[in-house]
């Protein structure tokens, strides 16, 4: 039996806009990331990749991007599964602060580490802080499991059980799955799909807005290594200006 | 044990302000029916009925209404659940058809008779209709089950088996429910709930957009009989509104 996920990044919210850390706070799409919804869910149309059911973080901007693509594909009417497992990675002490204000405190070296180690999260942020969750009440049960912060290590380790007993099960029940979630628990994601190494997982780039199709076989690897870009020439584009930012 | 419902009444959509008759045709608010479930939204949080859980029907303006409305809530988070037997009144061959030419090519009485009798279905509605649902993916599972007509008995009898087994487990978790549905799903939930006669329900129109609370006791039985609207002046100025139509 094979069966069909998509992996649907959000699209640019109002701190992607700001150049803030964003992490868990908890930020709304900008209009650039609602268009980047539509056209997500035009996509979705197009491709005939109409999901059957939805799994989403527990985050505004997964889940506004989630509500706008199916409208668009006329798959509202789906049934919804929320975990706080599918969040972003939990950004620490670094929270709300400028990006470019941070690498200029910390340094390229530092500032790098934190952004692309597998294994070097940030500072934890201090509870009680106006960028910590430790008072939110959709996290209230996680008691000591809720994270100060996280490096993608972290994000593997705590979205793979979700992946066993949420996803796959859906998976197995034959429903076409979308997954609407953030840049890092889908690199998470896709690293054990792909079986991408610790080392290698640091330049893989998940572009936002345009869904990502695996096709998986009975044991829920890929037949198509790497995944499909419903648009491949926008996810070829986007590549080269990750690339590019390098330069 | 006491337990908390709140219903919502999606606001005007797109066909209510052409005046067709609706039901099952998946049609989506209007700029006025996304502006009343903001205003819902405001309503829940100045009232601190925050939901723990969502339950929708399966029609896109009851899911867009609770959408705007919990996020104008900071409750987009909560778990969801969808279902067909909270959908509205399927209108039989009515569906797609202008209110005022059916009343003048039926005359007032029939006219009235499928608008408020209890017990008296329209016709129904063609096979492959263009607003027949019954080539529609989300009501695949449904079978023989699919309505092409329906009275308010015949709703209430769709009705009461998901009550019974999807919204009182919730309540009886301790949760607070918002139900997101339509005027004639809530009439039949409000019968049930206030114990309202077969003749009298006919008198009974819930206003759109306004949360209308419920605090029910350990057999969830309403504690404020009737329940309370989180803006009872808003509330009493559509019920005196509805009343000068009949004038």
């Amino acid at each position: 039996m094979t069966s069909t996920l998509v992996l649907l990044r959000h699209g640019e919210s109002t701190w992607n806009a700001e150049n803030l850390f964003t992490g868990w706070v908890d930020v709304p799409l900008s209009e650039k990331g609602e268009r980047e919804a539509q056209r997500g869910g035009e996509l979705l149309r197009e491709a005939g990749a109409l999901p059957d059911v939805l799994h989403t973080s527990l985050l505004r901007r997964a889940i506004s991007t989630a509500n706008i693509a199916l409208d668009g594909a006329d798959r509202h009417w789906i049934p919804v599964r929320r975990d706080w497992r599918l969040n972003e990675r939990h950004y620490g002490a670094l929270q709300g602060k400028n990006k470019k204000q941070t690498l200029e405190a910390y340094g390229e070296e530092q500032f790098m580490l934190w952004r692309r180690s597998y294994d070097t999260p940030p500072p934890e942020i201090e509870l009680g802080d106006e960028f910590s969750q430790d008072a939110d009440p959709r996290y209230a049960d996680l008691g000591s499991d809720l994270p100060r912060t996280e490096c993608l290590k972290d994000v593997v380790a705590r979205l793979l059980p979700y992946w066993e007993s949420a996803i796959v099960p859906d998976l197995e029940a034959g429903r076409t799955v979308l997954v609407a979630a953030h840049g890092n628990s889908l690199r998470a994601l896709v690293k054990h799909l792909d079986g991408i190494s610790d080392d290698d997982i640091a330049g893989l780039n998940i572009p936002t807005g345009i869904p990502l199709r695996y096709d998986l076989d009975a044991d829920f690897k890929p037949t198509n290594p790497g995944g499909t870009y419903l648009d491949p020439q926008a996810a070829e584009q986007a590549a080269a200006a990750v690339a590019n930012q390098g330069r």
